[in-house]
């Protein structure tokens, strides 16, 4: 589905009065990346000029504010491009925050309280699946063991899988080299793509699985390539390979179709994520028993503060996350929302992992460390987002003809 | 929810070398606007330079490629600005059909093929609910009366229902009096805003009854403004007036929400659609049981192309379309999609009507034409979008940067 990809980003850049900065992005394949700005130059109005502390001491109102703007939510309400507007805005506020406090995000999140919390969640179409009350009661329960998570989070770091070995344009000796680097490089999870060509699927997997033994985990990854029964006659020939996931099996929008292709193609778990729009998407594939793995994305929905419900929405239905990374920063920013997951609200690294590739990250000025097939968590202040100069000066698009 | 709209357009001309034009438009409600150019001008390279021919001979295939496009659908995929941006062209480009044909699009689209208008639908992710067979099937179905039913369409028309009378603002006196306005009119069917206050919804909804009488219809829209369970709260007090139906109860994407609502406030119909964004979620809807009412818009979704898509599901479930309208053109484009149902597809108006505001016509080259509370079937050529060159002169939007 994404033959040609050429990573790109709407790059966000909120400058206070007091000369401090807030970074955040939009990440984009290519060709509409134009857009993706116009939507952000839509939005910038509504911000400019705001007070810092303001903003910062109700992160939920702003965030309201921005997806609830009466003539802007007509473009979604809440989904595509102005939604991902939001989000680059949202992200570059919450990394504003956290260079102020002198911390990373995730580090900010798992120390509030849990009353500051839930008031950063819009629980207008939210409250038949989860009340305030609930999402209260899941966060007191994780309150104990906050600490010693977070000194083993930053011991031990947080696991991550790779997708490095397994992109449709590889052939099968680089499968098998790539995948016995990702085992001596500490990954037990890898992800293929499939869907392009059953027997070329077949092969492939046989190959993963012989390489890597029983008991490393092979998730593989559709991309939305299926209609729901074809997706289902597509996965019994695979299914004897036993594959972790299937990842995007149909269209994101298709609640209702997860839920039937779940059902028939256990004990394969059904992820999703990347392309769910927002928290009332994520509230109904829960609702429905649609996925067996979350896998919220940094950028999609309306940043930090949109995945906080939908991490607590994760929690009370007991459902583990897998964030998607990869693209432009994906990996850097979506790190702080898992290990905000692990310390103050699942409290449980069990069945999640951080996607992990191994691409662009020199361009940024705090790169994601990985030792050990796991995510070191990150110390330096703010979300992670912001890119070295020499990078965002390299590859400028000047194309553009504002 | 959209208290102070300023009721704008991207305007689509697509010019041919053979000084042939298609007009289009992605209707919006103010900001944002920019961002709809911003995104018709990442899609304008897909088309320009196809042959005219080629495109024509094969519009579904045309669709595809528009929404289909690997780089762009990124930012969607199928839904909200991108989408939008798709519909103003798909619509701009079957104006340029009816133009080329001489022929108003709904009588291009009640004349051709079962299997011609079957070759229209991107089946990828609806076949778990309507096989191309199947489509085939009711078309053929609805073959014999379309003379009949094209002939009763040019001499009566097709049912209409006003909002005219409902807006939130306007005074107690000001409903009674437009509300009389509309019978005298020919109007058997209005629709009131509801959801901002419970006690005047109760007063208004009771002077409305009381103005109409029994038989009338009065549909009340809340424009999202409630949760699912506050939903079923609020309309409890107001069935007792016997409200028609409720539109956009809750958030336009919670499928599963509506029909938690629908299961409890029956008699009262639930309607939605002006906001569901793509094929994929108006077949969710049907399946999940949670519509009574399919309101199909000509813009939000691709165009054309995808809404004959949508009447083929809703006459599978046997749904009735009532499309929405207003906003700029809306009416003039819908139109076209409600008699292609009747004379094609349905073969029906019963439970049916096109929504009628009183708003903007006088800027089109075809303005609708409303007698006895019905549209007139419209005879010029084309899908009804272009804009009185006046018009477009006197409100471009200069202040512009690009």
């Amino acid at each position: 589905m994404n033959p040609e990809p050429d990573y790109s980003a709407a790059y966000v850049v909120i400058r206070t009065s007091a000369d401090r900065q807030g970074f955040g992005l939009a990440f984009t394949v290519g060709r509409g990346n134009d857009a993706q700005v116009a939507a952000i130059e839509a939005l910038a109005p509504l911000i400019v000029g705001l007070r810092v502390a303001d903003v910062l001491s109700d992160l939920g109102g702003f965030s309201r504010m921005l997806t609830g703007d009466s003539q802007l939510r007509w473009l979604g309400p809440n989904k595509g491009v102005i939604h991902m507007a939001a989000a680059a805005i949202v992200n570059a506020t919450w990394d504003l925050f956290g260079r102020i406090e002198g911390k990373p995000v995730w580090r900010l999140l798992a120390e509030m309280s849990p009353q500051q919390l839930v008031d950063l969640v819009d629980f207008r179409y939210l409250e038949d699946a989860l009340t305030p009350a609930e999402a209260r009661q899941i966060l007191e329960r994780a309150l104990p063991g906050r600490t010693a998570r977070q000194a083993d989070l930053l011991a031990r770091g947080y696991p991550a899988y790779t997708t490095t070995p397994g992109w449709l344009g590889y052939t099968d000796d680089k499968l098998v080299r790539l995948s016995k680097e990702a085992v001596s490089d500490g990954f037990g999870h890898i992800k293929l793509k499939v869907g392009a060509d059953l027997d070329t699927d077949i092969r492939r997997l046989r190959l993963a699985r012989e390489t890597l033994g029983p008991d490393a985990r092979i998730a593989i990854d559709a991309n939305q390539a299926w209609g729901v029964q074809q997706a289902i006659e597509w996965l019994q020939p695979l299914a004897r390979f036993e594959p972790y996931w299937i990842e995007e099996p149909t269209s994101p929008d298709d609640v209702l179709g997860h839920a039937t292709i779940r059902n028939a193609v256990a004990p394969i778990k059904v992820a999703a994520g990347e392309h769910i729009h927002n928290q009332v998407m994520f509230k109904q594939f829960l609702q429905a028993g649609a996925l067996d793995v979350v896998q919220l994305d940094a950028c999609r929905v309306a940043g930090v503060t949109e995945n906080v419900a939908i991490i607590l929405l994760a929690a009370k239905y007991g459902v583990p996350i897998c964030p998607h990374a990869g693209g432009v920063g994906l990996c850097e920013m979506v790190q702080h929302l898992a290990m905000f997951d692990y310390v103050a609200v699942s409290g449980s690294t069990d069945g999640r992992a951080i996607e992990y590739i191994d691409h662009l990250h020199e361009h940024f000025v705090q790169p994601v460390m990985i030792r050990d097939g796991r995510y070191l968590a990150p110390t330096g202040p703010g979300i992670g987002a912001q890119m070295k100069p020499e990078s965002v000066d390299a590859y400028r698009w000047r194309g553009d003809h504002r």
